[in-house]
């Protein structure tokens, strides 16, 4: 994680038991009831060190709702392109990857990690400056799949796609104003399917570098998507092609 | 609104377009600069009450990042079930109608109605007690969609389904458990999708009344979808096939 603490039971049981390194776990003083306790015994058995600190001390540490427990873990595992594309090669499948451009809202990374996850995405690609990071809400929202979706951060992304489509890749981007419908696109094969920032869409330099630009239909009066409804509509699409 | 308040600008703005009535609009004392002078010209339009407070004030009302305007709306104007069957007539389309069973997170309810607006659903239904409510977390998730889209609480749930069924809606669950992938079922028709709450599902009850359950494939290592993610890609998979 870039911000290290991870605060709130549920949060602090996937992290243990995903395996991540954990540097130290605090409880609030007082009597463990039930599922504390439970955290407790995983990390002891994770040989994690434990600490007891006031309500006040972790209140002030965690500033949200903690229930009591929170974690430092060890930073982020980021992986490389390289490593994503290894993974879909060693599954004997074709590579299936996301490239999330400028995304700011950690809970949106975490719910496009949890679908990409369910679906089987060997990586999400986001570029190295301004853009979400790993980190707590990130872990919490993503349910976990944080700690098991590669996650590879590229210094420019107009520069990755173009490899990428060298390797093979069709690079499909999600864009309002595409005239294709994605029910109608062809979505088989090894792809990169490409999803913009919240407010600005994808960047000039990236959307040129796309094969596809593909449109979510919409029939209502707001005329926009959540970023991470729209982005596992569209992985669900290319998923049930693969299948 | 159930709480009236909404802040932030983009919010603000929104409200004041979707015609919603508005109680009245405060701004942070002080320049207005070029979108919050928009946001004066909107009310002073609308014929709304302006006032003006020191930013500490504004900043206590809201407790959160409120960019210097905020509002005050009026209650949130719920509809009723037959409400929502009426506007499916008046468009000449079979009942398209959501039932969020104990849904409790206001982000998941704004993105699942921001989804509903734009696959064009009729109503969403929710239980009185126990569901979130519309609330300004709800309106500014929604960015929007909950002016627009009508939302009809009702008491028993079991027997709103039972009362949809025997009008010749087809109520379909989403559940984890089910045997049916979700791609495989019959969604034409209309349609009555049930949605669970986050952590436990549908409730018995609720299931018990549902003609048929489907489930979202997943090959991950989390077990489930964010709420208003499985919602999503539902709703877009019915929509489709009434297109």
């Amino acid at each position: 994680m870039d911000d290290n603490l991870i605060y709130g039971r549920n949060a602090v049981t996937e992290l243990l038991k995903s395996g991540h390194s954990v540097n130290k776990i605090f409880f609030a003083e007082g009597k463990l009831d039930g599922s504390a306790q439970k955290i407790f015994a995983l990390a002891k058995t994770a040989g994690v060190v434990v600490e007891f600190l006031s309500r006040e001390k972790i209140d002030k540490l965690c500033g949200g709702r903690h229930q009591g427990v929170a974690a430092l873990a060890a930073s982020a595992d980021y992986s490389t392109v390289e490593e994503i594309l290894e993974l879909a090669v060693s599954r004997n499948e074709p590579p299936f990857v996301i490239l999330l451009d400028e995304l700011e809202d950690p809970q949106n990374f975490g719910a496009i990690l949890r679908t990409a996850d369910a679906v089987g995405v060997h990586g999400v690609i986001i570029p190295k400056r301004r853009s979400v990071k790993l980190n707590a809400t990130v872990f919490k929202t993503s349910a976990g799949a944080a700690e098991y979706v590669k996650v590879a951060p590229v210094t420019n992304v107009a520069q990755t796609l173009k490899q990428l489509r060298e390797l093979g890749l069709k690079v499909v981007g999600a864009d309002m104003d595409a005239e294709i419908d994605f029910t109608q696109a062809d979505l088989s094969g090894a792809t990169v399917l490409v999803v913009g920032n919240e407010g600005k869409g994808m960047r000039r330099l990236t959307r040129e570098n796309c094969d596809l630009l593909v449109k979510i239909p919409m029939v209502g009066k707001i005329n926009s998507l959540n970023a991470s409804v729209a982005a596992a509509v569209l992985m669900y699409e290319i998923f049930r092609r693969r299948i």
